[in-house]
């Protein structure tokens, strides 16, 4: 059985807001992103969202507030709560969330990848 | 809704092996604990559980192999695998995990802490 190192995953892709998976376990999928500049306005209709910033900072605009993550910080986005992240410089982040999870919600735009386009590292 | 800050969340507990709720997703758990000394051989038998590494280093001692975790390194023990992890300086680990998971699994000793008494930070 493997160890999944971070960093070391980080280093292998270069593109913004492409999940990559890098671990699975009950139903759930584990996944790193970087993230730089605005993603999409979107909601997960039957599916929480954890973002846990492993570099940097982002902001999860909420319809209502904005919050910034530093390194270190995490943050659960519930189901069915409009989400648009935001980087203002290049950041690492790890997700955790439900396999069925498409990464722009029930939106579907030119940032989509779909879910069976999703990639293991 | 509040963000969390992991380092704020460690601050707030000195006991080892006593994991405590920092949130709550699609029916699983994100509980973080700090690890000092060995814990028992246990055996989760219908859950995964995902350990990472936030500060130090622990082993995961599997029955065939070590497998040592540091900063920044993530590990996923299979349902059914015994395990036993250590740590030979204090270390901080976050782990994600189904809400019905006892941290000793199917054992159950004097460093169990039952379901209904886990505690949230």
């Amino acid at each position: 059985m493997q160890k999944v190192n971070l960093e070391e995953k980080f280093r292998l892709f270069d593109q913004y807001f492409t999940p990559k998976i890098v671990g699975e376990l009950n139903g759930q999928y584990i996944k790193i992103a970087k993230f730089l500049g605005e993603f999409s306005w979107h909601t997960h209709e039957g599916e929480d969202e954890f973002f846990q910033v492993i570099k940097g900072s982002i902001i999860i605009h909420l319809r209502n507030e904005s919050i910034t993550l530093n390194e270190g910080e995490c943050f659960i986005v519930p189901r069915g709560v409009e989400h648009k992240p935001q980087a203002l410089e290049e950041a690492h982040i790890m997700m955790f969330e439900p396999k069925s999870t498409g990464h722009t919600g029930t939106l579907e735009n030119e940032q989509t990848i779909a879910i069976e386009n999703q990639q293991w590292l």
